[in-house]
């Protein structure tokens, strides 16, 4: 840590930042700059966490060397985590394909594009049961009725199911019937459902909040490392800029940068990132070259009746094409 | 609803989007533009919502003109909404002061900052116990043992208070300790909880979202209003924008611009806002002029010792300055 | 300046880091902390700006200790600078209103609102001769001739005149009619043209670029000072942000920190902040509050019928009016 | 256009909205909504551009049906077009990349640099002579002396250069050494420049604003095509967001949505996106995937010796490196 003092600090407020950080076990480097006393303090990240130092008269401002997130760091571990769903690997030599609906809405939309995922090539269904919606008028989710649902799909297909909980109180249920939980943007950080769905010991598929820099996406991701579940996958699917042409700003920069950072995968939601199903297809090659571990792509059996989401969403014959696509750009970066 | 079809928009297409909106009971004029045709489609709004236009080819897009909120609206109610916390009314002529520190950290602190903010002429007291935090390994609250500290700092000095509550299963709790339920910004779209704060009837203190648009804020707000509960303050505490001078942005906007849509009182959060007490006073100065019901001070009895967010909150003599410093505010606002 | 190692940096990294740095002449102070080793590195700010550390194999980052202005820090001038324009005084004892349309579009419309200016209590005219607009097929200006009716009717009010100036070609033309000359948000970085009007060493309002950093803007007033102009008013009008409501985003806070990081006055521009003359009043009066040195805003005989910006000006009626409701906040602010 | 009435709007208020329209040639359709009165009006849409309908009394909200921009519009041309720069063509069946300097430095560098890009198999050569800097205290280029550089660099190697001005009155200078000029972010909406380098005829690589909209972009492109220059190439170069991890955020999406658009031909900047070296080579490889008709690298002789830039400047080994890793991208999209 270091610690910035004004150009007039006196040295009684020199001497109380002193022993303030020496009582907490920090050991001192004074460095006298041209102009300003700079201290260097070393000791305990996590102590440095809860320090007000700034609040200290004298203080000018207050900067943190360490990276506050421990155990999603690459320095941590350097190998990178594979995690398993169902049969599935994510962050491993293949780039995983997870499709499906925005929302369950009934059994046989449910078995029809579990089936088109399946012989387009996908390898884990996605769909929501329970759904956060901006408005209390909209659809919510057939809940219980929709876990089912994907339950049922999964027999019919053998793919396994990811599907979001939103709640601390739902968790165990959900929990029953998916195979990965899923943390939607606007949960990122609802810490107590982290904890919650850490305990599970289920594989997680954290996306990354609407606008929450990387430092607190990872954060997010050590509250389900801290409770000893290490199958975390990361999803970047947008984030919100002033450009309004699009729904969302895909951060594609995220892919290879999260992967420096952390031995987490990470996979790409090209379709909230646009709002836009003429887009997914670009957007899915570019994430896949710039070294995603794997896509979640919305799909629906007859897009313009979908309950939600429809204007992102691809057509059974639409999945196909791009899944075959695809198949030169996973070549291209030797995961094909 | 106005749907704007393609330049090259095919008879079929156009009947395809018509019939579907009559289906839905919408009535359809259409409007030959210079180049394009445009329907406009009358109807229920709600039905809107859930409609996927976007997908149906032949849309370039679809612009609604209604908002999408209904009982939060100026229109639904003209008169302002007054919002009773104890004895205290916020939405009415007077400002209300709602003071106290970030977190309730033990007793003697909590009894100290309450005779504090009383004798400052502060209205509320405020201290968290349970406490969102972006990283595990940082204090998260006293849980319970703080709800009854606040309670007891009621007791001594009758100030009614707010905190904050982070998961529906201690809603029940944390509703049987406060006057007021406080909704943190990490948790403005945590519909599961909205609704279960807003089914205990309690007033509730709704914070803005980091990078909620003041819509989405409004349709949170709805859903609260939704389960019958009336008592619902806004309070704007800065968004997340490209500045890193300032913690956050205070959208000052936001206060005239939300009075005038909403019939609901609106408080600022300077503290949050700028995480820089020094900036407090001059901003909570221009929130009164803005025309702002209510603020929201972080205080704490010393600052440099506060376990959390001690560089953004007053001590004492601070405080006290502060709240005779806006006297002369007060009354050029006729509110004093 | 501090550096930070990578954890697996060699010896012969840092000793490249180590020789880079003295052979500029920087003093090293090597910290060896829990993981990772930290050179603080004392010497000039100036030579640190050109160096590339980060571009040395073994460096994770760079932190830069002191801030890059230096002319217009209040550390480098701790008394208030005062502009005069004309006879008035920006940055003194009053609070300074700058009032006029967007454009100018003929002499009677100059003449007209200058005159509903002066007799509201207005200090200075504002009018745009040469306009920077979004789209080529818009009203551009009158140039010379919008000049010339702006000195009409400065000759008819007393009142002196500020105008944008757009192109370096230009200042020489717009300083022999104007008493302060514009820089709008979207040259903010056109340093050629901060250069030449710096030379000219009239009165410069510098307007904050739509998203640029409070850095940024007083980096770009030292462009202007380091050509020996020190009559620079800082001018925020809002920054551009995700929400949609109002055009621009209101930065408050930047009205108290710039005035304790720099000694320049500074004003705000609340029509153009929101783009809605509703809610020119009361950020007028926040921005009052908050400290500002003056205020910049819009006004024309007739909106409804103004060549650009109608929605956010105020007729002479509501000029007058608010002027006048100012008075109490201007009392409280003790600039009465 | 749209024009959204108030609920409690009169009559009068709806007639002199209907009549300055009518004035001005448009013709009404009212549309009577379940609340409100919604008025379509059919005319040009360059006028109503310069309408002030917001600012009438009775008036919501006004909305635009069509874009502004016209010109550039894969509406105005279908087929995409190929802007030829010296021998090279931008926006055929080849992806063209681009490499050089940030800032050329001497002649040695330069044809040091411009003989590594060749070998590595880049077709046109960038290089700065005119430096726009944040700070005056910042290596501001060599002018004339760098444009020569760059010339001398050109006759040795072929390859065309491109190069930025920052200055209308170095149109003309500039435009004698170059191939292509370069208008730089910060000027993307300097419009004097825009004019005069549309003047010139030559072609223009129009970077996006830091925060400019896609629609902001395209009507600076449209100043260009309006002075009869149709060579205008875009460039993403990442947008301002609210993330710190990188120094933009690339805004891939921009990519395929500006080539649906716009007939206009897209490069990407994946130096200046990061601001990092090592994201240049997987952001390269998204951008290609994306569909990007080229690319912009910032490459050097010696990275950490470079006078501004180094940290995301490639050294020649990792340019020929990364240009050689593109083939199997290259090929994915069929443009090997």
């Amino acid at each position: 840590m270091i610690v910035v003092m004004k150009l007039d600090a006196s040295s009684q407020e020199v001497d109380a930042v002193k022993s303030r950080l020496e009582n907490l076990g920090f050991k001192i480097h004074p460095i006298q700059g041209v102009k300003r006393l700079v201290l260097g303090a070393v000791g305990d990240r996590k102590v440095a966490n809860s320090l007000n130092l700034e609040s200290f008269p004298g203080v000018e401002k207050v900067m943190l060397i360490m990276k506050p997130y421990k155990m999603v760091s690459r320095e941590a571990k350097e190998e990178n985590t594979i995690v398993k769903v169902g049969n599935v690997e994510i962050g491993g030599s293949k780039v995983v394909s997870m499709c499906g609906p925005c929302a369950v809405e009934n059994e046989e939309q449910m078995i029809q594009i579990a089936r088109a995922v399946k012989e387009a090539g996908g390898h884990i269904l996605r769909g929501g049961a329970f759904k956060p919606r901006t408005s209390p008028y909209a659809f919510q989710g057939l809940e219980e009725e929709g876990l089912k649902m994907l339950a049922r799909a999964r027999e019919e297909t053998g793919l396994p199911v990811v599907t979001e909980v939103i709640n601390t109180q739902d968790v165990e249920l959900v929990a029953e019937y998916a195979d990965m939980l899923q943390i939607g943007s606007r949960n990122m950080q609802n810490y107590s459902l982290l904890k919650a769905v850490g305990m599970t010991g289920k594989p997680v598929l954290l996306k990354r909040g609407l606008s929450a820099t990387m430092e607190e996406w990872l954060m997010s991701a050590e509250y389900i490392l801290a409770e000893k579940n290490y199958n975390v996958v990361l999803c970047e699917r947008g984030i919100r800029t002033f450009e309004t042409y699009t729904r969302n700003t895909l951060d594609i920069s995220a892919v290879p940068l999260i992967k420096s950072l952390s031995h987490l995968p990470v996979v790409v939601d090209p379709s909230h990132a646009t709002g836009n199903w003429k887009l997914v297809a670009p957007l899915a090659k570019a994430s896949v070259a710039a070294g995603a571990d794997g896509l979640l792509i919305e799909a629906h059996p007859n897009p313009p009746e979908a309950l939600c989401d429809g204007e992102q969403s691809l057509s059974p014959r639409n999945l196909q094409r791009l899944l075959a696509d695809l198949k030169p750009f996973l070549k291209a970066v030797g995961r094909g």
